[in-house]
């Protein structure tokens, strides 16, 4: 599969996060094949580390028994915070694909360069923006709707 | 307590660490009160986001049941990583303290400034270098000794 398939999977993962969460989701690719996936559950959990992102990296680790995933691709609805950048970096991720870029919170290439920073062990690939228009689409009507009621 | 009393008690609970880990552990403290302890589980979990400040993060969110903990501090025994600078971030930690500065990988203040980006929605306070020497000397040992077997 192509990664824009992939992300195909990744938006269509999201619309099945809980109606109070943000709908983001992360998928992890290991041999083209689908290793781990996840949604956000920060708010159903109540565990502001539950991003799609360290969930999807957890789920991966405890089927691999390992904590590197150095093999791994993950694919992600939204550009990752500084958290979810730095999970990336600890995991060993190969390459990160995202789909919308986060303006306000981005750490890959909007707000901060995590991957650029000097002195980092492990150094990820990148690629922003694929099928972005569907994802961006499908936050701003979450926001809307959240301002709504 | 004072903040270096806090401090002493992480200390105190690194050594706890499993042999295999890099012995840093992580006090959550809210009201003077010890509200939930973390040490480094990265190897025995096989989950390279066990850090001690994430597992602490998340005891202490699900204890208040809450994943804000404004009202909270925290207190470790080494410079957080990018990945537990934007954990703490995303959980709102009102102070940190930490003791080692960590030239290799600190995101607060050694290698960057994670506090201090542009766009956060939290800016936590921080206070580094509380029993920095005695910090420095338990991690040195265990660097040592890893070298050594």
């Amino acid at each position: 599969m192509l990664a824009q398939d992939w992300m195909q999977e990744a938006i269509n993962l999201s619309k099945s996060a809980e109606p109070a969460e943000v709908p983001i989701a992360a998928l992890i690719v290991k041999d083209n094949q689908l290793l781990a996936s996840a949604v956000n559950q920060k708010e159903s959990r109540m565990d502001p580390t539950a991003h799609a992102e360290v969930l999807a990296i957890q789920r991966a680790c405890a089927k691999l028994q390992n904590w590197r995933l150095n093999d791994c691709d993950l694919y992600v609805t939204l550009e990752p915070c500084l958290m979810c950048a730095g999970a990336i970096i600890q995991a060993r991720i190969r390459k990160l694909y995202f789909a919308a870029y986060d303006k306000k919170g981005g750490a890959v290439c909007s707000c901060t360069e995590s991957f650029a920073l000097p002195n980092i062990n492990h150094r990820p690939e990148w690629q922003g923006g694929i099928l972005q228009e569907q994802a961006s689409q499908d936050l701003s009507q979450f926001f809307k709707n959240l301002r709504k009621s």
